[in-house]
Formats: C-alpha cells, structure tokens, sequence
C-alpha cells in the first residue's frame, strides 16, 4: 500500500533519476499529467493501468479528483506511481497530493526530479549562477501577476537570475514591473522552448524588447546578465561541422 | 576528444540522471571533487584514471588548475568525465569550466544533476513552492555575506521561501539582515544535514533562533512558512512500526 511521487524531469527518459526510472518500470499502475514526455511513458509496463489526468492551462478544478484518485489506488494495495513533470516538490503541488495521502493515512515515498527551471537554462547554455555575473536565482511561475499587483516589482535584483515558468502569457507586464523595480532595460533575457526536445528552441532578448518577442509555450524565461551566456554543448557544432 | 561536465546530484547513486551514470560507467578518465558521494564513484571503471580535485571550504585558489587538468584530459583523446556534486550550473562553478573548455577549444557537453538546493528540502519532507504557503523559491549561498553588507536585508519576501547553500558559519549574520528586512522573528526554518546520507538530520528552529541552533556542516538552510512542513516518507514510519 504505497504510493510513489515520482519527477518526471525535464523531458528526455534517460534525465529521469536511476530511482525513478527503476520505479516506473515496477509500477502495477501508473498515473501522469501532460507535462510528461512520451519517452519516459514507454518504460511504463505494458501490464500496468494508466490514468492519464492531464490538466490543460486554466484547468486546476480536478487537483480534489486526483487527490481521490490517488488514495483509492494507494488502498488497493497496488504499486502506484504518480508520475510529475519535473520535480514534484517545485511547482508540482506534489505537497498537495503528499498531504491528501497523509490525511488519508496511505504511505507515500517521494522520488525528486530535475526541475525544468533548472535544467532549462542548462540546455540552452545558461549557467543560472556564474561567479561575478549572478550570486543565485529566483524561480516563480508568471502565475504571480494574478495575485498581487506588483510582485515582480519586488523580484528586480540586478544580483541574481531570475527564471520564470509559465510566463509567456503576461511576459510583457512582468518586463514592465521588473524595470520599475529597477532592472534596465536591456537587462539580457533568454527564452528557451521546449527544452529537451528535439524542437528545442532559444529566444535571446532584452527586458525591453520581451513583452513583442515571439514565444511559443511551453518555455522557460530566463532574466539576468546569464541570459546572455551561450555554453553550448560544442560537441554538438563540432559533430555537425564533420559532415 | 569531449570532457563530460557531469552533475552527481545530492549524494546516493541512484539519484543520478540515467544519462550521468552512464556517462560515468563509460569513462575513462574521471575528475572529481569533495561533494561527490562515495557511491557514485564506486560507479567509475576500475581500469579509468581518477583525479580528486576536491577543495576544501575556504580553498577555492585551484580552479584555475583543474581547468587547466581538465583542458590537457580533453586533449589527450579520451573519454572524460568531470564529476561535480549536484548540478554543474548551479554553484557548481561549471560555467567557469565550460568557459575554459571553449577558449581552448575542447569539446564538451553539459549532463544535469539534482541540486541539493531542491532535493535536500525535498528529503526532508518540505515542498519548496506550496499553494497558498509559498509562491517561488530564491537559491543564494552564504558567501554573499561576504559581500555587499547587507545583501540579504534585499531577500526578505514572505511569499517565496528562500534556501541557502554553505549559510552554516554567517547564520545569525544572516539571519539579522532578514528580519531587519521585514521578515517576522519567527519566520520558520529547516536546517538539513547530510541530506540523503544515513546520517541525515533535520533541525527546526526559527529564525530568530537560529544563530543559536547547533548545526553542522554540510547543511541546507531553508528559510520561510513551508520550513514547518514535514511530509515526509511516511512509508518509513509505517516500516518501524512494523518492528
């Protein structure tokens, strides 16, 4: 009667932990949200249940259906794993679901995950700390605007990287209130796309310039001199440069 | 000819990515520091060639030297890989490596690790982001007292929670400046030792406490409103009742 919270990570299979990767392929049931990529659900058994509860942006109304669903299975008695994008503990509301199960009374063990907002800018290059250039980072969602009014007047600190998840959609209100909290303007911005995928993508702008650069989501913001890093894998250019 | 700049998470070996303990498996020449726990290098080949590069807190005169050993291991032709405990972009002074890399023209490429920053929290039952308790997290180490004065008078949000790496010897330095910035005395705080070693230890105290509270290094100071949380593995419970 255990359930296992597990991260996902950031995209490909082979970036899950060994421990997650070792419980997905153990699972009797397995349940998963849309931020998991198709890769890490093929090492599902092709024995086990699946419970796909994807929520689409705006929806969160069925966090209580899952919340359910997950004791339900966890008193069956079953292997179960709740499959997270990421990490479960950032921004994954994996407290949520590790508090319903305690309520509950079912076991749980958590299994963490490379976050995106980690591992994001890593995949385009950007060291989020570097000495003389960033002493540490602040990660939000641009979910933050929707509460109070000027929370990111709030997070301008010229000192540390700034990564936004699920930003795009207010990134040119979020642009304004950093340079009103003392940001300049052309404060290097990176935007990476689909990180980990084979379309990955990134985006270099300003703070200015963020709010008319073209995103498509899901993508990361990255805001701070780092952004203008490129430490690219150059085994990448060397391999294409051979042929 | 490629150096692999490899994260080697928070400590346990099963908390490798996929893709790094391959990485390590395959390599045949291994550079390593302090942080890395004794279990990822029982990983390494027998027959590979290993470097300990390990600095001493207080000793950082040696970078330049390993980027040095790392250049001329990248230029001798063989599989290289360059094992830093967590994640190489998150201080973990990899850009600075991949920086020397690239002006010596030596191919690499960038494998991600867990940051102890997220998983320490995470090992002891705390969600770093909860709705309603946390908004985002800001990741600094203590070493900005070093600095600016009064630098993390400038951290003092309530609504994120805030996680310092290497914080043990500044603590009530630190602690000062946050409430001075606005953060309640009795602002709660987690302090994790070892995390994800047998000897792991969680220590609760506040912040006005917490240059008091005995402490040993290495330690996660995780400072805000989820620093009381403790959803822990409760399947560890449930196993020693059991006895």
């Amino acid at each position: 009667m255990t359930v296992q919270l597990v991260g996902a990570g950031p995209g490909e299979a082979d970036l899950l932990t060994v421990r997650a990767a070792r419980a997905i392929a153990a699972a009797e049931v397995v349940v998963f949200d849309r931020l998991v990529d198709r890769s890490v659900l093929e090492l599902i058994s092709p024995l086990a249940d699946r419970y796909d509860v994807g929520k689409t942006p705006g929806q969160s109304s069925s966090q209580e259906s899952t919340n359910e669903l997950l004791i339900e299975l966890g008193r069956s008695g079953r292997r179960v794993v709740r499959l997270k994008g990421g990490d479960p503990f950032v921004f994954g509301r994996g407290g949520e679901e590790a508090l319903a199960l305690t309520s509950a009374g079912v076991a749980f063990e958590i299994i963490p995950g490379l976050s995106s907002s980690l591992s994001g800018p890593l995949a385009a290059g950007i060291p989020v700390t570097h000495r003389g250039i960033s002493r540490g980072v602040t990660i939000v969602t641009g979910h933050l605007i929707d509460g109070e009014c000027n929370s990111f007047v709030h997070l301008a600190n010229p000192e540390l990287t700034l990564v936004v998840l699920m930003g795009v959609a207010h990134r040119a209100e979020i642009a304004r209130q950093l340079i009103l909290g003392g940001l300049t303007p052309d404060t290097p911005v990176a935007v990476i796309e689909r990180a980990y995928t084979s379309s990955q993508r990134t985006v270099r702008t300003s703070l200015q310039r963020l709010g008319v650069t073209e995103i498509a989501n899901p993508a990361i913001i990255v805001i701070g001199a780092v952004a203008a890093m490129s430490l690219n894998d150059i085994t990448t250019e060397l391999a294409t440069a051979a042929w």
